[in-house]
């Protein structure tokens, strides 16, 4: 499971006022805190009050990789802002994110394959958010089938569902949750499949409860990658104990401290 | 999701003593508080320290039955035992339990059709525990077939694929949770699915983090019972969330204190 850290976001005020400032110990402090609690990779996103998303890109994943090696997931809608990130990341990237759209997929594929670099695939179009698992999957097949007119690798490939706020569209979760099953099966070896696991939650108040018991029944029905918050304990717990179920970590007594320590 | 309490079962010390000397408050305690915390049905042991297991299941069901009208689960090995507790039961119950083998289906079903009871059937027989997902399978089909002679509804068949404790047969875990999406298409309409959870944390330290996170990727693959500690909050919340997201209850903010009012 690819744990991606969410909390480089510019949509936090707080990540927002550090990114203006250029208060880099505070980004480094974020990227330190989120691995250190089992994050393999960091997403990085300007957010919605950057005056000049390019630089700040730019600025964050230089000063990000001075303090840790993972892997950063390029989140913008903008193909220029994922370039410029692109063009300063050291190791390989995760591009955040492609829809179904062909114009979209052709700009983001072009730049997966330029770069060497990973692609989220977000099974949504112009035509908005998919009502259900057949649209979802239909949506899905298409960025499998461009991707691989691309010479994309099945692997290098992360398809999202998208979630639903639970408050918003309860009865989609289900479509959800077999569409994540159903993706795994689009293809050989088979793609990865992602979720943005805040969003589940967004406008509740037992949103770790919701997060940790959704990333569980995710992880029952193949996830194999997640953008969630490392520093939720319940959650980093619950996701350790269901890879653990599922024969991916070796039990023993202290599984949970044996897992961090990695 | 029927949660059946386990609490009430000779093989806890205390329990054990409350049954030998009678002490009805202490046994209708214990069935208030897993009704109350929310137990749909109580399991009824007798223990393996019973002198009389005979007498002990006519006591244990009467002195429940005079706390709460919650169905109660039967559960000895010894079909003489629990044809004692149905003869005293007032509502429908449930038998636990038969395994695979001819003879033992043979008596334990004649008793459901008698009684009209519901019945557990334990995917194993006399060669031991199956070791993966076809034995499994195949042991359930078995049940399912005789069941099916006897003319026993499939809604009122629970079929169990026996827990491994995570820290003996960690392998199995992945089979398990298959086995239990499997058994929900042996036939139409579906039989239930059910585990004795806390089998799967047996000797480990983090059995409350392991219930709960198994159980939720069991509701994500169609369990429909469980027989487990209903006093375990967090267990009960994880449960109830499960079930939110799969839109068996409705989302409000307090969800969980709704769920708890029912």
């Amino acid at each position: 499971m690819l744990v991606i850290g969410e909390l480089i976001n510019g949509m936090f005020r707080d990540v927002a006022k550090a990114i203006q400032n250029r208060e880099v110990d505070i980004i480094q402090h974020l990227a330190e805190e989120q691995v250190n609690a089992g994050a393999d990779a960091l997403d990085i996103n300007t957010g919605p009050y950057s005056k000049d998303p390019k630089a700040d890109m730019k600025w964050l994943v230089e000063s990000i990789q001075k303090a840790t090696n993972v892997s950063l997931c390029l989140d913008s809608t903008r193909a220029d802002v994922i370039e410029e990130g692109l063009k300063a990341v050291k190791s390989r990237a995760i591009i955040n994110s492609t829809s179904a759209d062909v114009e979209k997929m052709e700009t983001i594929f072009a730049l997966v394959k330029k770069h060497k670099a990973q692609v989220i695939g977000i099974a949504m179009d112009k035509s908005g958010v998919p009502n259900d698992k057949a649209k979802r999957i239909e949506l899905a097949s298409r960025i499998v089938a461009k991707a691989m007119d691309f010479g994309i690798a099945s692997e290098d490939l992360f398809l999202d569902p998208i979630l639903f706020p639970v408050n918003v569209g309860q009865e989609q979760e289900k479509e959800i949750l077999e569409s994540i099953r159903e993706f795994r099966q689009l293809c050989t070896p088979a793609p990865n499949t992602l979720v943005g696991l805040s969003n589940i939650s967004q406008g509740t108040n037992t949103r770790s409860l919701l997060n940790r018991t959704f990333l569980t029944m995710a992880v029952a029905n193949g996830l194999t990658a997640a953008i969630l918050d490392p520093l939720d304990k319940e959650l980093m717990n619950a996701l350790i104990t269901a890879e653990l179920i599922l024969n991916k970590n070796i039990y023993c007594d202290s599984f949970l401290e044996a897992y961090r320590k990695r």
